[in-house]
């Protein structure tokens, strides 16, 4: 008999298929090998700089904008989702809806790049502590720069390594993208926290920390100052969430200690997942509240890596109920105790 | 400069990247090599039947159940997600609730396979017209059969085709799957569309297949019972609506010859869609009403075809907002004009 789970966070339903589940073990695999440290034709290697739009940030021991000596690098992405307005635009970006049933906005905003290393071949885990530190401070740093752009309600932080997660440049890179509206998943989620606020009196994402220590058996690492977990009602296999253990709405205010921290659990955690899993393709999303909204009670801002294990298939799609075949309380201590560095 | 439009039936928004968008003949691709008509391995294929749970249901010639002479046949999922409970039970499947924050149920419920044909290699478009509206006329038996269970809440049906859609078993086959809990994603469907008969005193469906006849320009067929076409917010290229053009909330209220029909806009559209992207993995998935409101005015079935021509990166995971970069516009019209049979 599976069990249907329920997040508590979204209230969304997953299968867990606790009797063929599969075990951790089972989804163990070599490491894939890795590209060459330099590929001649790889717009984000260094020297190529001028395949890419111009740089917004750069942190560098020496040259100029838009040539080599950086260590990281943001740019505009050359197939924005979103752009700049053309013209100065005091306003909110106006909304077509004269037609009541073909809403639709011009696609203002922001997609950036960046690029963790010039290295094409250095995947995350192998960065050095500083590295792997000064990636999130220039996330935040980026963070901080587009929160400020007109029509920008919320900033949205994430990463695809691999084909099966979206993008085949391997290149060691995130995205950023900024938009003018705010997600209805994130209506979702702050609602759903809201609501619990007003139920209990505290942070839904505290208390659920809480008792994720409490039960002990989904932990994956419980530092200073990051959870990091496999959720109850995880959708896909080793789907990981880290989150800050103290409250805080927004990735804005991470001060740059816990920047440093994040990156470094970052580093420990990819590794553990690179070790067992082989390199898998991998995604890594932030969710962050609203800009407006950075300092309110309810949310609570949170990062998760989605190893690319599974397919999404016609049941998932239709109903939204995904069907997991591992166990989160076999895949956290698994994970737990991979030896990495 | 993109667009940013929003689904009227989710309130889901997307971006359309109307300036890099690729033309519809662009995703166009030769047709796969077919495997076997009959694969000894299969255990779809006839004389396999023994390898398979004892058939529910079996549209046969001749040959006595779980043997060859069948032309449909319906089995159990050996791989259940969800399974009959084992003791009679007249109550509701009971929800622990012990600790608030971990929700779970027993995975009580029916999962089942529907074989559509013998033959290995026959695909949905290559079947005669009474193939093609037997495999509908089934899919509702088992509807009928299913949505009368203790405990079942909703119907899901929907189909896999090919590894990029969640499937390596190549045999033509849909899933029929039997929840016990309303997904969240069509309590919000619902929701949306309840608000808009109590706005305007309609169903947002039935007003949307007016509002896209005199648009005219997402129309892939405007046929006798069933419109065709492609979404003003399509997440994904080529994504391809089917609605009755009679108002129902439930795939369950389809008359015989309504379902015949819908047989034959399928072999036909699926037809198309095989001719111009190459027997492209896809799913399909029919999204109803839950059975105890299959009579109400608001929600309005229907059947989405999803060609898996894109994969879902960290973005579209982490807001919701999907990125396509095909125009409707552009695919409804090309797809109408593909000439099959």
């Amino acid at each position: 008999m599976s069990e249907i789970r329920q997040d508590i966070t979204t209230n969304e339903w997953v299968i867990i298929a606790t009797e063929r589940a599969k075990r951790p073990h089972d989804f163990t695999k070599p490491l894939k090998p890795l590209p060459p440290e330099f590929e001649p034709k790889c717009p984000f290697c260094p020297g190529n700089e001028a395949q890419t739009p111009p740089e917004v940030l750069g942190y560098r021991e020496g040259g100029t904008s838009n040539s080599p000596g950086w260590w990281i690098r943001v740019i505009p992405n050359r197939f924005a989702a979103l752009q700049p307005s053309q013209v100065e635009c005091e306003g909110e970006v106006k909304r077509e809806v004269a037609n009541g049933l073909f809403r639709k906005m011009d696609g203002i905003g922001r997609h950036e790049v960046l690029i963790e290393t010039p290295k094409h071949n250095l995947y995350f885990p192998y960065f050095t502590d500083k590295q792997a530190e000064e990636v999130v401070i220039a996330l935040r740093e980026r963070y901080l720069a587009l929160r400020n752009e007109p029509n920008v309600k919320v900033v949205i932080i994430f990463k695809n390594h691999g084909d099966q997660a979206g993008t085949s440049l391997l290149h060691p890179h995130c995205q950023i993208v900024a938009t003018p509206i705010v997600p209805q998943s994130l209506r979702r989620r702050t609602a759903v926290a809201t609501r619990y606020y007003d139920d209990n009196g505290g942070c839904l994402y505290c208390d659920l920390i809480q008792a994720e220590q409490k039960a002990g058996v989904r932990v994956v690492e419980d530092g200073a100052k990051f959870f990091v977990m496999h959720p109850y009602a995880s959708r896909s296999p080793f789907e990981t969430w880290v989150l800050p253990k103290f409250h805080s709405a927004s990735f804005g205010n991470l001060d740059l200690d816990a920047a440093k921290d994040l990156g470094r659990v970052l580093k420990r955690i990819t590794g553990k997942i690179f070790t067992m899993l082989g390199n898998p393709d991998y995604n890594i999303v932030i969710h962050t509240a609203p800009v407006k909204e950075e300092d309110e009670d309810y949310f609570h801002w949170h990062l998760r890596i989605i190893p690319r294990l599974t397919m999404m298939a016609g049941f998932e799609i239709g109903s939204g109920i995904f069907i997991n075949t591992a166990l989160p309380e076999q895949t956290a201590p698994a994970l737990r105790e991979v030896k990495f560095q």
